[in-house]
């Protein structure tokens, strides 16, 4: 674990996007996995502006989502993918991303995906966020496995972050299911960028680094990881 | 993780062999962190065949504890060192290993164990068994520290297998204090090979490779490692 | 570079197929090229022997030509593939090889060979011989590419090693065509293991390692890959 | 080989920054090599801006020359270090690097700079640049030795490019010897990162990547690198 304290987001952003756009020089086929939040919505404007006009050059390289939420209407049809979606809107469309190079987790269709990238070679970059609530990409508090390189979540009202989700997909839509890859699908990436900001995050991200591991709080099973770096801005790291 | 069933003791012995010296036929520093225990005895064996005459053709190749205890006598002063002694015996010596290749943990000198790995370029592989308790280095259930890469365990009373411990040492020795690489150093070993043999530990390893990860039985965080290859004897495989 | 030198055959080839089944214990997708010549047939028998009842404890091995040469009859219909042919019967077929797992060179199907090795993450090993006359893989003096990954060969009067080649295909075959990967290719293996055995390769062995580099022998060139092991046999080393 | 071509100089020494600190953030030791000549003196102002305030943060990172050139007066007494000089001035002085993490080659301790950093672990990366006379770190024409992981050239008049090499060290000042990395520790390289800019390099870096392997041009080699990135502002790609 390496921990870099960015004095603002912007500066923060900015090394992200480095390090991402960085393994994309490399000669030899790179398999990202990118986050889909909010967190990261500066990382991805200058992110596009890095690749959107290059073309072909970036051939090499292929997108794997950590996550997907299948959206439902009244009628249990599926009108959207929430992980992909908000992808597509802030990154793939924009940056000109071939279609061929985005892997997706679809309806039953997430099995085998943590085989899928195993027979791509495996993730060699992973930028991901974490919650107040301590999950990292969809592994949340009383839901998570430790043991899955991938799972299907069903996503009942036993789990207290359920609701409050379930009501920012609007009154007309719902999920009933969601699918991530689990801690050793996550111990398996060769880099793994963890970008955490804001003061409200600031607890979290301690726990996350200096308190016990705790199967309650799934970041805290992130020091694990045998290569990790942490960019947080200086809000987040308050309480370090 | 991959896992081998071999059909006997022998043939477990001999892949554990070959893993090992294909690894030291490369072009590059190799780090090898091997087991000191009575399992890999054969194993032994068959590596000090292989290598005892090859001299500075393996100058490549350096080895580190994963843990150690130091033995002392009734008067408190330094008569041995567990694992060291048996890997001296087992194979240093008869191996004509050259001291310098030869990496220690001493009295004290355990705390910046890991970092000198780091520094050294990291573990390559490392060669390690598990006991019917699910412990494996001495990373033992009631002492074990999950988020520690490397630390030191107080060899009292409230341990229930420190007394059979203390008994093995004879009459006059006795240890206060064994240290050990955590599960965050095993994690970034490149290839973790598990030997495991005999019908004894059927459950155990059956328990770590199915049984639900379990603080109280180290073992069972195994399973996180992104490149574990498992070998076995069939007897040890009857319960899988 | 590293060399070992092997008392004989039968331990270089011992030694050949513990560095390749070794390989194949990691737990990540593996990439393995084999060569189809005469050298290992030893090799084979033993390999084969190891994995033939394995069954889809080995799926995730993937196995790749390093060339090819297709055969044609009186007609020029397509009559076989030199090197498949070869590995097929030494191989493929008798250690129970999927052929979802095997990769082929067919005609008029190499140009986007290199490409599709890197699409799957790269060769991870080679295991590779070299003739009395320097060539290695089907880069041969005269007609060898030095900076193409992939390149075809016209198997033209020009070239004095064709006639004999001709020949041995019998007098109702011939090859007009034969395809291989170039050095920038073989530089790219993660781990390239060239074997060499017999007295009648002592001369050619010592060239390509003490001798100067030499365009007209290619197999100077092999000196220059980042992570090489060369394993021979006692009476190959006569000369070093 | 994957070529990125940034407008400008500016843009081209940015890149560069971002593709060297993004090594530094890895959690492991990270081994660079970076050049001492003029080309990057913007990409180091970006660097030292980057790094001089971090601390022991990049306690990992360590620095080894690819080549030096002994300074010599006029009583043969050594005065100075020409590659190193450079880069205390320009980088290891202003970005507050350690002693501890510089490594030298000097007055005859050359011989085991290859061997010494194979211990090390190998480099992570090497920044580089390449002469309009097609040399790269000082594999000159005439003079460079394909087959030597490092070695030493005695500066003579047989060498037209001593005279002025001479000349530029100031009329009291002279070197009789340098030392230089060859071809194989450069293929050795993990990520291996070429800068070239200005249009008086066009042709020169059209015909390493495009012209013959040429022996007298030691630049057409660079491309047998397994993982090559080449930067080039607009200005240098005119001739591509």
């Amino acid at each position: 674990m390496r921990i870099f304290i960015e004095k603002d987001f912007e500066k923060m952003s900015q090394l992200a996007k480095e390090i991402v756009f960085s393994k994309m020089t490399e000669d030899r086929r790179v398999n990202l996995s990118l986050t889909g939040g909010s967190t990261p919505k500066r990382f991805y404007e200058l992110l596009v502006d890095e690749i959107k006009d290059r073309g072909t050059q970036l051939d090499h390289v292929h997108y794997y989502p950590f996550d997907e939420t299948i959206v439902l209407d009244k009628n249990n049809r599926v009108v959207g993918y929430d992980n992909f979606d908000a992808l597509y809107q802030n990154f793939f469309k924009p940056a000109n991303i071939d279609d061929q190079h985005i892997h997706r987790m679809k309806e039953n269709q997430y099995a085998d995906f943590a085989e899928k990238i195993e027979e791509a070679g495996g993730l060699d970059l992973m930028l991901f966020g974490m919650g107040e609530d301590g999950h990292f990409n969809a592994n949340m508090p009383g839901s998570v496995q430790y043991d899955q390189k991938v799972y299907a979540v069903d996503l009942t009202k036993e789990y207290p972050w359920n609701t409050p989700y379930q009501e920012s997909l609007g009154a007309d839509q719902h999920a009933d299911e969601m699918y991530t890859l689990g801690l050793p699908s996550l111990l398996k990436v060769k880099h793994a960028v963890l970008i955490v900001n804001g003061e409200h995050k600031a607890e979290a991200i301690d726990r996350a680094i200096n308190g016990p591991i705790d199967p309650n709080f799934p970041s805290s099973y992130l020091r694990l990881h045998p290569n990790l770096t942490i960019l947080m801005d200086a809000p987040a790291s308050k309480k370090l």
